[in-house]
């Protein structure tokens, strides 16, 4: 594969960018063949800065739920583009994308936008504390809710009191989180849950609906919000709060990834009970009221209302899991498919350093097909069966391949390197 | 002027909005005429919901530098929103506008793109304290740094971690900040600095060069890093971060209103010295490597530097100043006009509840002109000597309009309201 314009903008990256590259979609963490910058996005596939064309199951990490370039949404937005986008004042679009998220959302009553998973994130946590006037924030130890410096995974920069009365449970935990709120008394201001547990580097587990019920009783004794953080499943599981298909109805929800398709906004959600506290916290930015992201929207959910965008994603999935696993017992591969089959994570058995993953993935990556060794991925309305049967052969291919090199695996010298300095802490 | 479509969306955001708006852009605090809901923005000129066409000074506060739907920026925006936005990674253009940016802000050697100006000053406090393992930051009391629990200026759901080691001095006083630095002993990390003062509610100030000299002074002694906040007056004072005009250059900056002429950007530069701290923190968004607000920056970069946008902007507003003090004379009304003349501030004198500017303001509105009454504004390349020529038009008739009604105005009842409950404090 040619990787010639690639390492060159690296090399300049260098110059320019902290360590050439920041955040969740620098590839310092990946493979050392995965390309860092794209030239071309359409449907489920991605070309890379030299021309590398890849079935890509990360979908920017979410927020391609139906396909990149999408024509429907991008004629919507270019239409409101030429209209106007950040203006002095929001645009109608805003009211209407409000009425149809908590038309669809059941337990959300009132919307507020804005461009950030953590901007969402952060607002719940401020109006848990201004509703209930408490302070402690239960969070899930290893969960990811965004990254500032409350709730970054890599705290550089952050002072013990930026995480003040942020106290931690063990997911799907009823007795961890009975201990959480015991503890907290009567200072519990809110409790943060992914709908499912997909931490970094670790298989994922759906929720234990006992844990969830337990999580909304004990919010109701206290008087704490209970906030699901929908922000990477969010419409990838159900057309609704991902809870609602356990049953259980959050106070706060909060969106971001794929409701516009790609279009930058994400949205917190509440319920009546917490709109006093949502009207008495101050938060914007510069672009929250920019009516193009509002208009992809529209048309996105629209297409996720009216389309089996969800059931076509999960019987894919499911093509998927089962390919993967009987390609992996035939190579005799321990091989851990977890997480809903429309958001697979992919890890071997006996590879504490991720060197086999790493390596099965690079494998893949030769092959046309782009997956993540360590994160969530995503599937999107884009994908077809011949793409899931595309991957499949490829991945029988990459175990025979990797099997065969185990013995020579080298582990991933930034990877090792984090691990060695976790350890050490 | 029509105002039927406007109040029936005031009415339905009721419902689905907290407050029925939030954030910056909510009309709550301005005269009740205001129209909340826009539909269409083309060069200088915005039309609300009903279709009133209004002169703009707000700018979208500030992202438009050159005019709404520039067509030279919309029409890279398209191409590339049809190659690809939110993609798995950056884009070439990601390099090049961080080589663009790094080159023509003098003291920058290094750039990260976020969404919301919080973002940027949010990371530019956290790698200040990661680069000098230290904690306490200074900020002159007042000022505006964004809306995230350490710098929102409503702190309803804010708590007193939030903002541990948060200092305040007093712009542009040398003894004030002095005491600061001392104050902090050798726990200082950062000092901010807007490049002048633009508070709301309040007349502008220039910075005193003394001021601005003993802070890099200050920060050179202690190791603390010093930080202009250019959000908001980025590439309207100068082509390069705006204290290079008396000679100061920090070690971070922030922007995030117009590069990007109303594209959803925002970036944090810093100089080589803080390379280390930055590369340290970890700070992400779902939308921060999207492709199409980064080529929108290059062409609009392109534009800024290659067009005398700000000579013009500059001409224009000194047309603005002497038009409206001339009309306020005739009057024998006390107008005050403060700042920068491409960002004015309109304030009246004795007039402590602001009751005179609103009803001014709503007078201005009438006429076609969208002026704010509490708020910087800003000038636009689209703006013509003709469009000033309005203006001062416009205000002469509203300065005679309101010095007749001057003892009949009543006080806005909102701001009435935030004014007592800020004496009671």
């Amino acid at each position: 594969m040619k990787r010639e314009i690639d390492l060159d903008l690296k090399q300049r990256a260098q110059k320019v960018l902290p360590n050439g590259m920041y955040g969740h979609e620098s590839t310092l963490l990946l493979p050392q063949s995965y390309p860092q910058f794209f030239s071309k996005a359409e449907g489920a596939y991605l070309w890379d800065a030299d021309g590398n064309k890849y079935l890509d199951f990360m979908c920017a990490y979410g927020p391609n739920v139906l396909g990149y370039a999408d024509a429907r949404i991008n004629e919507v937005a270019v239409a409101q583009l030429e209209k106007g986008d950040a203006m002095t004042g929001p645009s109608p679009a805003m009211v209407e994308l409000a009425e149809v998220m908590t038309d669809m959302v059941s337990h959300a009553d009132w919307a507020m936008f804005c461009k950030n998973g953590t901007d969402a994130t952060t607002m719940a946590k401020t109006i848990a504390r201004a509703q209930t006037s408490k302070r402690i924030i239960l969070v899930a130890a290893g969960a990811y809710h965004g990254a500032a410096p409350w709730c970054t995974p890599m705290p550089s920069g952050v002072i013990d009191e930026d995480r003040a009365h942020i106290q931690m449970y063990d997911y799907n935990s009823v007795k961890s989180l009975e201990a959480a709120v015991a503890e907290a008394g009567d200072d519990l201001a809110g409790v943060f849950a992914t709908p499912f547990k997909h931490d970094a580097f670790t298989d994922q587990a759906l929720p234990d609906p006992a844990y969830a019920k337990r999580a909304r009783e004990l919010c109701d004794q206290t008087g704490a919000l209970l906030i699901v953080d929908d922000i990477r499943a969010g419409f990838r599981l159900t057309r609704d709060c991902s809870w609602e298909l356990i049953g259980v109805r959050p106070d706060l929800s909060t969106w971001g990834k794929s409701f516009a398709n790609g279009l930058p906004i994400s949205a917190l959600l509440g319920s009546n009970s917490t709109r006093e506290g949502a009207g008495s916290i101050y938060a914007t930015g510069s672009f929250w009221f920019s009516a193009v992201p509002m208009v992809a929207a529209l048309k996105t959910l629209q297409i996720l209302r009216e389309s089996d965008y969800l059931e076509h994603m999960i019987a894919l999935g499911e093509q998927l899991r089962a390919g993967l696993q009987s390609a992996a017992d035939e190579a005799g591969m321990g091989f851990r498919q977890t997480g809903p089959v429309q958001m697979p994570l992919f890890l071997f058995d006996d590879d504490p350093d991720f060197r086999t993953g790493f390596a099965w993935s690079e494998a893949m990556l030769r092959r046309g097909i782009y997956v993540h060794p360590w994160h969530n991925m995503f599937l999107c309305q884009a994908m077809t069966e011949a793409d899931i049967d595309l991957t499949i052969a490829a991945a029988r291919e990459a175990f025979a391949e990797v099997k065969q090199a185990r013995t020579s695996l080298e582990p991933h010298p930034v990877v090792a390197a984090m691990f060695a300095s976790m350890a050490a802490e």
